[in-house]
């Protein structure tokens, strides 16, 4: 590690989401409606400039669902690059311990969904990447180099 | 989560560092010789722009010390600003499979230590705060919001 400072900042969107699971087989999904990102997924959204990466996540499912999330833990990583090569880094989490009752918002409806069969649902883009590395405990990350998907 | 592209972006340095653990309670080292931050720390370093984060941290702890980690684990994050106001985030990973031999850069001196005891050592500033979140597994994060350490 070199020092920090000679600016080796990069331009970088970072955002969190989180499988919360029940214990009985259902996770807890966002049916989003924004047209840039259709379907359902589990609810994260953005860090906030000087917020900590675990208050983000806290804060992103419970406006988006009214759940509490009491143990967060960090599993992976999702990257991608947008079309002005700003790198975006999804801050994967799980969680199995909550408290508060569900809510929805406006950015869609929240609800608990059976594990069972979600990628037969109307997922949003990519979900089934996403899904892997939270599910498959050799993966850390994945990576969309050049466009084609990759898994570490 | 919002649409990614209304640039949500922040300057950001991105960096890693990885506990090697050899099983018989001796941890991989780096005494860093740089001026701006001296002292004995687990090897890492900077994410190249495009680069996949599990890929820099492989390739960092090989380059500082010889030594390949066949299976790093993301299992927490180090957060700071800097005094440019620039967010620095350190992605912690552990490993405890590993091929090669040591070999020192010109970084500084890679060595294994016994994890007993290494506190009393040289350690790099704010050391003692990283290695906690590595040993609580109810702790994913490290964070100085204002200058004050807090632990999430």
């Amino acid at each position: 590690m070199e020092a920090v400072g000679m600016s080796r900042a990069e331009r970088t969107i970072l955002t969190n989401m989180c499988m919360v699971s029940d214990g009985c087989g259902n996770v807890l999904m966002q049916n989003r409606t924004d047209p840039a990102w259709p379907g359902l997924s589990f609810p994260g959204g953005h860090v906030e400039p000087g917020e900590s990466i675990v208050a983000s996540v806290v804060r992103e499912v419970y406006e988006e669902t009214g759940v509490t999330v009491l143990d967060p833990k960090l599993c992976g990583i999702r990257q991608f690059w947008t079309d002005e090569g700003e790198r975006c880094i999804v801050f994967l989490f799980r969680a199995t311990r909550w408290e508060g009752g569900l809510r929805s918002s406006e950015e869609g409806e929240a609800l608990w969904l059976p594990r069972e069969g979600l990628l037969q649902r109307n997922c949003v883009r990519e979900f089934a990447d996403t899904l892997r590395v939270y599910e498959d405990a050799a993966l850390t990350e994945v990576f969309y180099p050049g466009g084609q998907v990759q898994y570490l």
